[in-house]
């Protein structure tokens, strides 16, 4: 069994990877932190873990060293003490947004200050198995990914990996979430009375995950256009392009298909009948799955690319242990066994 | 026209209040006031009177004389300063607590602490027109009514005004309600993400309605069990009691529609085909409407009598204006007549 | 008052129209026909409007002479029987798609068949008064607006009227609805347990109503893509598009308030604090308003243009109010004050 | 590996089945069917399942002989037919009403008409663990249970089997339910516009699962409320009795966590802080737990009594298999580990 600590599980990120950590059949989690919680039963905080787990909630100061250690702070404060944190594992999987990016003006540009720790990010492989499955296997750092670019990159995968688009053209993608991207602290507008029943395009442009869709993809003119729905769990990405001239309907089949193929959690979804015709995320919640699916519209070149995950899974604690089951040399799928439900 | 100002406006049932009131053909609103929203337009925190007024919130120590001052503060707040406030206006309507219960143990009791003016509470009539109607004509202070208490008290008020149960005997009365009632300010568990898809028993026993039930009503043995469900606007009364030995159908009949008939806002919900055979909140979403209905158990006096209401209309701000309307003589309904949406 | 009759209104679109009628000041409501609910009465389908009125629904067949008919018939009935429906009424107002587009070769095109009374079409005046208001006072037959191309057509009202775009270039016009736009039939997809928590792109491109927005805007390269989202009432649609060099922020101020102060029932939503600071469908639920607002990306001339209506008042039976108004010369606001709630 | 078909698998509970199935480490799925989506793959009717199984629906007649056969047929079904099932398998779970009351007399009472195989019922055990364990390890023949009885009676056990409730005394249970309980098929009241938003008590007294409560419990006076609210799957049961004179909080705190600690998917949730103080189906979404907790009001005896069920697994499918891990003499939870989700 390979021993694995998370500092910071009272989020819902750090929730659902002590979830999934619990029920993993090769790892054993040690210790948990939270400073807001210390001392707490983690199943006071997460009742779905009562009867599952008789850890307690720790100061981070008292994490001992461990073979794989999982970071979950609010973004910008892994950074502050990585060093400390890489002296208690050889190995770290951090799901901030701290060592997602690469280029630090970059960084910077969208986060709107210098990095804390600047020779840090380049050792870590961004965390999407399905960009970087090969380097994991000899990484001993991963970063974790943004919800709503692993959405968009997922969605866009098979056009670029296939070169049916020109990287140059503009991209749009609107994206449309669930209300447990906003945190288990919420805000104003996540008071249930307000939150309720919404269509609320929160954020138009500049959204801070459009920077891992530019560095993943090399894409140069793309937007993230950001609506809340009434839901709890899901991103949904819509992506607008138009295809190169003379990309048929056949050449987008070829490409979604094969991207499926090669990743176990990405399934195709494109039916002519029945309910369930097109990536949903109300399919995926709970599971690790990414549902993808396209339309053309063969009068323009038009296309619309689907991607459905669940924010806290595929877009990010579940990612997560896909890549440690990578990084150690596992099955990618191990703990990551529930499909899903339906209704849900 | 009546000149009227709000104290607390920047709530839900300050907010209810003035948008009835600033329809209101007979009223002009002077002041609205709001501490934590000063020198904002009202629009900015109630965005449906967007182009309906160009008010600000202004501070509660300038408001000036008027004809009918409207108290909309936190429980607690109005009896620190009623003196003060009726300096201002020869009538007040208060839609908080702190005058509705007239036994100023009882007060105590269930609220934990003595009342600040217990001179006041006995000055002010119960604010339910349905229980009250004849003294609200000379009335110079009206109180606000606990909607959860609304919601019962009209459950039960065909049941005990035709003498159909015996006071003693014990009355369970379960109510679910929406996020609303949690007000504008919410708590932990009010985030979207935690108060979406509940179905949370949030106080079994004990809740303040309670003493509004049992001093309305005269009953000597009754429970209000609080569910939160996944809704933002609606209070739903549930009440279990015995009819009196030989009580049949047809006289629970005869109650229910002798209170429909003499009350402009309450209607008898019982069908026996269509979606809508029983009283729901979402069809009262918006109205003054209390929906009221039953069914009995012949074979053991079981009666089941229910009660749907808008927590902020018919259980607030809707029943304020209509005591409004009351104390001054003019059509009970007037300013009250939206219908409700169906669907909503 | 004018008396007026609708065919067709055990539907959504019937029964909100019924509900605004009843309660318009000038006018008196006849007749109301249902073949399915014959002999019920309309509260048994519309609970709502218990209280309001005992009408019944009669026989299309039993209609008698009015002043002016309002067809609510699903799409493809009322060009059957216009002849006859206009014996009837010297003024009609129709709520489907059958009169609505001028083109007949456009209306094949995107309904899939010929129109079967092809010379009716140029008789009505299409019915959103933001685009032909003027030639309303004279009209004596108007036609529906789809609740999505009303949606679409207000969000680019401002930049098409100001000339900030360019009629050529092409816009993604990105739809979210909630399932009363399904209709009171429902369907397979529309059963609760299916439909709840979705975000279903149900239809990528290709949707009737944006042949609506081709004729009356005059845009050449349009695209509408409509996901359904977990609400009952409620449309957004969300414009992207590109504005013509040198056009900056404020023009676009100019040109949305523009818009705002020729349109009673229009606004603009841009705050820069709060909860709401962009139009939201929450807001305007019940409510004849449309709300609009944008942000522009100075960087690259993306301009986010956005609308959020009340499908069924706004998009359709609210809409047909205001056309009544103003084709009797009344107050264009007339029976059209509610002003939306918050929360809701 | 064990053999099992499955016949009736399009349902809601059939898919459901079919998803804790495929994922048993000791169960091989054979087959299922449906007639209504016949030579469908599964996964187009339960898109979870996607790059699950490669199973297609087939006719009920082309089932053939296995180890354990599982019917998820409507109620009323499986009785037409039980000797054919029989003889294709020697052990068989039925997870419909047909095979659950044992009294045929107390059968045709509740579901109105004679049952068609009276000699079968007695052969199964009623397939709640909770209450007969024991009884399993020798069967050949189980039943399965109703969701709101499983909620009712797990709601009740503590109290009957510690001896704190007199088994005559009134019991008024209110049970709110999600969407899921309908069924897959739908109705007039499910369509989403209709259903969303409900707080709707659709069964006063009556329900078919108080005649399991009956049965199993030895309740003479009991009664359930069925109110629908809006939520996809979860049961939830409040149970109101009155313990026997000198019952305090600690015999009920014995009481409850002795059932929990006999039985492993049983949890006691009782807290004094956070967000999750009581049992809430949202927590069990997805889960085969039961959570169960209580409140005393010591001045008069009444007790309130919760349970919280996810419908589709505790309520059918997943006790279904925790049956027939006892039955086949396997460790009780396998292929039932799925903790649940926070948030969900």
């Amino acid at each position: 069994m390979v021993s694995v600590s998370i500092i910071g599980g009272s989020g819902y990120g750090g929730g659902e990877l002590l979830r999934l950590l619990l029920g993993h059949p090769q790892v054993e989690v040690r210790q948990v932190t939270s400073r807001s919680h210390l001392g707490e039963y983690v199943y006071q905080v997460h009742p779905n873990l009562r009867k599952r787990t008789q850890l307690k909630f720790i100061d981070p100061e008292q994490v001992e060293p461990v073979d794989v250690l999982f970071l979950a702070l609010p973004h910008g404060q892994a950074q502050l003490k990585i060093d400390q944190y890489a002296a208690l594992a050889p190995k770290i999987i951090d799901l901030s947004a701290d060592f997602r990016l690469k280029d630090m003006a970059l960084y910077e540009k969208w986060y709107g200050q210098p990095h804390a720790a600047p020779g840090w990010p380049a050792k870590f492989v961004y965390g999407l198995p399905e960009l970087h499955r090969a380097e994991m296997a000899a990484a001993n750092y991963i970063s974790g990914v943004g919800c709503n670019a692993t959405a968009s990159n997922l969605a866009l995968l098979p056009l670029v990996k296939a070169g049916l688009i020109d990287l140059d053209a503009p991209v749009i993608i609107e994206i449309k979430v669930g209300s447990s991207e906003s945190g288990a602290e919420g805000n104003a507008g996540s008071n249930h009375a307000e939150r309720a029943n919404v269509i609320r395009t929160f954020s138009a442009y500049g959204h801070r995950h459009t920077a891992e869709v530019i560095q993943e993809l090399g894409l140069s003119d793309v937007s993230l256009t950001m609506t809340a729905v009434d839901l709890v769990r899901g991103a949904m990405a819509t992506a607008h392009a138009r295809v190169k001239p003379g990309v048929a309907n056949k050449d987008l089949w070829k490409a979604y298909r094969a991207v499926a193929n090669e990743n176990p959690f990405v399934r195709v979804v494109k039916e002519q009948r029945g309910i369930y015709r097109v990536p949903e995320p109300k399919i995926v919640a709970g599971s690790n799955y990414a549902d993808i699916g396209f339309e053309l519209d063969e009068s323009n070149g038009h296309v619309i690319s689907m991607c459905a995950i669940d924010n806290l899974m595929k877009g990010a604690a579940g990612t997560a242990v896909q890549c440690l089951n990578l990084m150690l040399g596992w099955d990618e799928s191990a703990g990551l066994d529930f499909a899903g439900l339906h209704p849900s």
